[in-house]
């Protein structure tokens, strides 16, 4: 979205700390070191079993389109630091003027569901290059994963039934909404209430009327029957205004009038109140006057917990409405995926692997140029296997789990598998042909349906075995203890 | 921002039921009938005792910059029903090309601390194009005031320390960082890394380096050297790499080296491990070797109860810098802002009153023109009360509790007060000069400090006094007994 919603440079959407970074690799030679860096998360949100990789296009967008302007440069030459002169030399930011965008970039495909501590995004190339590009990557990565997640989470529990994203009044701005559409769309959604994301994305838009149209007409029997005399092919008639079952009523009525016409009553939608006893009680009024084929549409703050204790109540609610737990993962708002230095390259040409080190084992990072291997059977998939490509396995290899070292299993030459990350652009260059928003949900689908149902259940999620191949583990335990005794 | 970050028309960022509520209103001559809306929230957020009003400058520009273009028309004229004919018809279209923005919209400034019911924004217009404008209002609203309340929150607990907005990277999407940035200053933050926000918003921004920067050399003491040597008046060195307290001894050294060139150490950055022990050693060991004036900043994960605890362990940290809990209101991710229809005119020239009823009390509209006169005494405010400017008080007035008939006060003649709401367009014309970033920020703590603080704590504040109009409440209990008794 970015490409169709915004018009400045976005070269200076970053956080301050990548340019000062940038002028140090930059002052100090090494602004065209050669880098590699893995944009990874390190736990599922909403303490579930999976996470929904979404975002690529965004990213797509943003380096096609990466530049710093004369106004951005101009911007940056009037910071200053302590002493209030400026903080960047006039050469760096000649230096930024002339620079171009050289990285290669290779990213798991948006759909496909993703584990922590899996490289959605590896970048390589100019270490100043890649810095300044952390933030902007993180921030289309993190939220679109985090929502194509809930709304695939919701989508387990809908089954068939219609899904519809009404969130934009609630999201964080106009682009929040945007962009919330298209990664519930991707995650299951059927369509969205948000008019311009139906316009720019092309996914299927849907809504009829609110409270205010009851209540600016003296009746609610006028105010449905007005609606639908001017657009019968499109009504949903929301029943709640004054008495939700009075309002049933009304609805078949209308209904009534619509068939004489023709048409037929689409359907009718709830959104305050008992919605189990409501929705049961709609659809017998609604069956015993012929109106079986007419749904029934549920709104009001529901999320995937609450869709599910409804279904266990024999709620007869077959079309969702769901907006403000949906754009903002209400839950958990945030994904918290990162960025870090795996590999530079030294003065000899060779890798230097680097890893942050943490108390804590699951904030350590892993060194390394990353490939997720995926394993499958013909059952469907049976781990990851994250390796490091300058040392790919070879005949029989061995995964070792990386926070116990004494859990490994072993894959053969014959094992089935695919590498998930693909080649997106090769310095610089976009080589890559991004699916449409259709594919993208498509594969969300395929891809959860090939995953054994303990991964996909709400709560105590199975774990599914992500390893590291044996010479990365190795690897990365000898640069741990290498750091531990360092001073 | 909406100015200066999109270029394609946001005429379609709305739902579609706003559309086809459009539609019907077009169809049923009912287009042009004139209608006044309320924008309100119903509970505080965070289980609060206050909210901090902002948007009001996106919504401007929303307004200032409205426009269907003929991508747009062409869009919607794609749209199509159960049938698959088209949902609009030609003259619909035609009637969207040629409209103008002609509402009255009056509103409370950016910064105003506000409270439940108290229209934040009121508009008055043609029926059509208010509804048009709910979903893109809200928008605005709900996020930025949310995100505004947080910061604000947040500065109550740092009283005079610096607060520093790091949100960016898990922000939801790149305006939704950018709206981040601009209402977490206006509720009382200092600085934002956020590079973008600093250049459109003349917010002043603050940054120096990450992890990859240390991890890039061989060692930190040869990465904080090199740091300090090119930017020797923007030195705060993030410490916590490998190892915090080595990291703080490191940065003691580069202290010393930076004295030696006529610089100091700015500061010092922990992220990570326990921050009340950390910054408790870490200010022993710069006062030891006599940078008592080197700060300590804090960061990783923090909100105002973790800064809140902190500071009661003792904690010695004076710079706070806080990203995910604030850009996302972790806690409470969305306000949950409405907009009701209030009036109507009918067609002899009277308003006919409006309330959208629930089983819920808190959940009843009130009908009205309304606007929020706050009354003073020497120490402070004391109570707001929503009255309808139709009939407006004159000399004693009455104020009832709206969830409590038996609960009410009255004020003289010479009661001090103001009245919140302040026109912005008149019939489509800004008549508003708006204020700049930092008016609005003086506002938020000039109006915090004339409130009692019972309704500034977080557990448990007290509810501040906010009733209606003795004449607006028998109105509004009128209006709810007539609707209860309707079919």
């Amino acid at each position: 979205m970015i490409n169709q919603l915004y018009d400045t440079s976005l070269g200076l959407l970053t956080d301050l700390y990548q340019l000062t970074m940038a002028y140090g690799y930059w002052k100090s030679g090494k602004a065209e070191q050669e880098a590699v860096f893995n944009l990874y998360f390190r736990r599922h949100p909403f303490q579930g079993g999976f996470t929904i990789a979404c975002g690529l296009s965004s990213v797509i967008d943003y380096l096609n389109e990466y530049r710093v302007d004369e106004q951005d440069l101009q911007y940056i030459a009037s910071l200053t630091g302590s002493d209030n002169r400026p903080l960047f030399e006039p050469g760096f930011l000649q230096y930024l003027r002339a620079m171009k965008l050289k990285c290669s970039v290779d990213a798991i495909p948006e759909g496909t569901v993703v584990f922590p501590n899996e490289p959605l995004i590896r970048i390589q190339g100019p270490i100043l290059q890649c810095q300044l590009l952390e933030t902007p990557l993180l921030n289309l990565i993190n939220f679109q994963s985090l929502i194509a997640t809930k709304a695939a989470r919701m989508r387990l529990v809908a089954k068939d039934d219609t899904l519809l994203e009404f969130g934009l009044r609630r999201a964080q701005g106009p682009d929040g909404g945007m962009t919330a559409s298209r990664a519930a769309y991707i995650g299951g959604f059927d369509a969205t209430s948000n008019v311009l994301a139906g316009k720019l994305y092309g996914i299927p838009v849907k809504g009829t009327h609110a409270h205010s149209w009851v209540m600016s007409f003296d009746t609610e029997m006028e105010a449905f029957e007005t609606y639908a005399r001017y657009m019968p092919n499109n009504v949903t008639l929301l029943v709640d205004t004054y008495d939700s079952l009075k309002g049933v009523k009304h609805a078949i009525e209308v209904g009534k009038q619509l068939r004489e016409r023709g048409y037929d009553l689409g359907a009718i939608r709830l959104d305050s109140g008992d919605l189990a006893y409501l929705s049961i009680e709609a659809r017998r009024m609604l069956d015993e006057e012929g109106f079986e084929k007419t749904s029934i549409v549920a709104s009001n703050d529901l999320d995937e917990y609450i869709m599910d204790s409804l279904k266990i109540q024999g709620a007869r609610i077959n079309i969702w409405g769901i907006g403000t737990k949906l754009v903002t993962a209400y839950d958990q708002p945030a994904l918290g995926g990162v960025y870090k230095l795996a590999a530079i390259r030294n003065e000899t040409g060779e890798w230097d692997y680097k890893l942050k080190l943490s108390e804590q084992a699951i904030k350590i990072s892993t060194p390394g140029i990353q490939q997720v291997r995926r394993f499958r059977d013909n059952k469907g998939f049976i781990s990851d296997m994250i390796f490091n490509i300058e040392a790919p396995p070879a005949g029989k290899t061995t995964m070792v789990d990386p926070y116990d070292f004494t859990r490994n299993r072993s894959f053969s030459e014959t094992s089935v598998f695919e590498d998930l990350l693909t080649p997106i652009f090769a310095g610089g260059k976009l080589i890559y042909n991004l699916p449409t928003v259709h594919d993208s949900r498509e594969r969300v689908r395929e891809q959860l349906s090939c995953f054994h149902k303990g991964i996909k259940r709400f709560v105590n999620p199975h774990t599914y075995p992500v390893g590291l191949e044996k010479g990365l583990f190795d690897l990365k335990t000898d640069l741990i203890v290498k750091l531990r005794e360092g001073d």
